[in-house]
């Protein structure tokens, strides 16, 4: 039985523990871990072939998390290390240069709280494109040409979310795009402690079973980056996982839900603070790469 | 094994389940059904006694509840026979007359869509305290004199709601407070198609687990009525109620939930919607029964 | 002296004023005017070629005017006959059938009260397209095929709004667009009482000085329709207009003005007010036109 | 002729202007200047008796400016610098202690842009009396024990905006209010440069020109300590302190506009900014005056 995950590190997890032991070694899969400030613990997977992938679901691609305790109601030099930390990471990925452009866009639906970080985090980017056009320059040594854009979701535009992002980037030309979305883990417990940054693409709506159209450095020829903070479980994740062992017939139960199901959120009580914490700091993780003459 | 709900008419739906029959009469309780438009059921549930109490686990008085499917996404003229409807429960309940003094409660979180019915309900309804100190008037033929009041939650005031609420009633001395909330249903089909009416009083954050002061005609000396909406169901719910004839320890799944648990919320999907849609209705309703005179 | 105003019929009447009396033609300019049970004043202005055009200042096409007293604080069948009246003069323009194809445009800043009229409005018509999209349906018969978009602002997105609106309308493929936004008028009475209808195209931005590129139906190839309340007054019209005749130099005060100038925005103090209310009588308005099997 | 304004350093330079000159000294205000580094100017206007407050047309006490350019799109710095300075003059007012209990109360209208500072900014203090209550706490060597309260406006509760808050103050107990607000100038320059900390009472909903109680620490019992930004002038002193030397008859100007005006908010096309960039400060000031073991 699988559980569906939006984070590489749990598919590792589910892995390791179906397999005794974290130690074990996955052709196909590298894994770097690394600290940083004593407060944030990286894990860098790398997934380099096609058994890589096939082990832990996802694409060929880097998947980097930060895992942090005590963001929410903890001190607030802890939010600046984890922006400061995502910013490094960014860094590995993005190399800030006097002409480049840059779209971030923002995953999810600002009227449904747990799937509002991308939207907020979009509108605390600074957003620069429209200086360089009212200028006419192409170039600035002290900031990023950057466009923000929030596509909304399916149901309140009617139109297909990939189909927007890719209108905005055939305007704003990026070589960069960033997505910022809500995700799904499995563990309630990463809802307000985790940060994934990845470089495979993105699938909107893909969340809500939607119609999916993958969004790839191959699709759109950009990189494309992801940062994702789980904020919801999948309802039948949390009940097959918690429940596991009380079950007679858990595959009949699998079922069951599979069959019964209704589309449900579930989330964290303290999932408004979550989101406005993790907006603050991936926003400030973003202004810091690409803006490195105004955010020091 | 008892599920948590907010809704009388779930109560007495597990009584039911539970003796063999929905016929069952119950000493100390009384059930009148009724329609509307042959859109709405009407069922009106009257607990007169001690017994009625303990069996249906609510204090003595009135539980009206509304049950109209088809709100979400379905024609508007929905929405106006389930305000008209909610309006003609209110009437029996509160009568207007040209003196009559209001204050609308909206309780909950509106930065948690889940949570937050009460507050967009309260922007929607109109208040007009204001005119009668303005003009200096006690009575008006058209209008009842309204107050309105979003407490706000204890997280992000430090305050109790409940002392909060007794000081707005101590200044716009309201003869009638409603009180308008998100709920917890057991079945989350109900989360889109229930309004229940009840005059027993409101404990304000009691569903996230804070302190409670109960708030009730005899400790205010004012008529409370409270209108809820399901918005949310319990995860403990979830788990038990979907799965019971799956689990092989029903009582250590209880236990083991009760003691693993983390704060959760679960909703459905579309719950922006719901929150659109009701509080839409219920403000109208509002509007029509204290304010004949500009709503018709 | 020129004052800056959005609506046609504030043109009209400078150009009235200036020459003596309502009465006079004016050739290439029809007008006609109507009333709408009794509350709704509509005026008609149509400018049929250059001449019209350039006594009017503004180009050949429709525009619209309803005035409407008392919306703000008075009785709820004001805001419904308006959107009735506003349903049939749509109806004029657009003529529903069972494949129309539709996009909503909302204009402006939502983070700005006063300019935000515009994503209030798309916010509360109905969408309808990816229903469509799902069944592989393309007519219905009670309902229109309605896309929604909300482009944002440039200081917020980096890009020019134009054209993230071609690039909406390339994706939904309408026959028409409607584009709802907040205009500027010369009078202040009009913020609370006045709505333009007209089927010349749009200038997004023009009202912050932003780069302008016109979308017409001409660029477009697709039938664009404006509708717009006004929400502000020109800063130096507040001036001129107000006191002219206190002024000595009125010439040389225009001249201090464009010299003097910041961005300023001069609207009412219940604007919060005119916003939901005119959002409401728009989308009430639309969705009754394009969705009769629905809203009726 | 004189203009309306909330700041006491401009009723200070209208002073000095009519009398020739800013060195003149008056008796009963004491004037110090100083400045933080190199960015912001601070000016402390103390008013010490009777023939000062009629001079500068404000009761007794202090009034300091904090005057910084270029913090909306300047460098992140500054808005690190302004929160740093309002604390050290907060810090003049309040002295932190591990009993310290204080209530922020945010006035104005969340709902209309340039009135929105006062809740922005609660939104982002660090509210902590409930886990004092929680733990049955008095006191903490980390943090204050801080309410926050939004009492909201007149047009929205229909109650006395001065009673609410005598009410929350009867909850929350505190030694302090701070109370944050929106504030009016003479000079649009200032709406996006200035800050007034000031310790002479609130007068709420002033602006609007409802109903004013005063709330002073004499009728309240508690310190009362006003944050404030100017976000909107007036539209007569829009007018008449633009256009004076163009006016062949400034009184009957006044007196025209005294008569005919429409309440009016005249704002920067920039507010969004504003209220967000200042709302940060503000909280973060006082973020780092009240909980110096969080943030630091």
């Amino acid at each position: 039985m699988r559980f569906r995950t939006d984070l590489a590190i749990e598919n590792k997890e589910m892995y390791d523990s179906e397999n005794q032991g974290e130690g074990i070694e996955i052709s196909g899969v590298e894994v770097e871990t690394d600290r940083f400030e004593d407060m944030i613990e990286i894990t860098r997977i790398k997934i380099t072939d096609e058994n890589g992938s096939k082990v832990l679901q996802k694409p060929l691609g880097n998947y980097i998390t930060l895992e942090v305790e005590g963001i929410v109601d903890g001190p607030e030099e802890r939010k600046e290390a984890a922006a400061i930390a995502l910013s490094k990471e960014l860094k590995r990925l993005i190399q800030f240069h006097n002409k480049l452009k840059v779209l971030i866009i923002g995953l999810g639906n600002d009227k449904v709280t747990p799937d509002s970080l991308g939207p907020y985090t979009v509108s605390k980017v600074k957003v620069t494109r429209h200086y360089f056009l009212m200028y006419d320059a192409d170039s600035d040594d002290e900031m990023s040409c950057v466009s923000g854009f929030i596509p909304g979701v399916m149901g309140s535009t009617g139109m297909e979310t990939a189909d927007l992002i890719k209108s905005a980037a055939a305007i704003a030309k990026p070589e960069v795009i960033i997505a910022v979305d809500s995700l799904a883990a499995r563990n309630i417990n990463r809802i307000s402690s985790t940060i994934q940054i990845s470089d495979t693409g993105i699938s909107p709506g893909a969340g809500t079973g939607n119609m999916r159209k993958q969004l790839t450095e191959k699709t759109l020829g950009t990189k494309v980056i992801a940062i994702g903070v789980p904020t919801v479980i999948d309802s039948k994740t949390l009940i097959l996982d918690n429940l596991f062992g009380f079950l007679k017939d858990p595959e009949g139960a699998e079922q069951y839900i599979d069959e019964n199901g209704v589309q449900m959120i579930v989330t964290s009580t303290e999932v408004d603070q979550v989101i406005k914490d993790f907006s603050d700091i991936i926003s400030n993780g973003i202004n810091i790469t690409l803006h490195p003459g105004i955010y020091s």
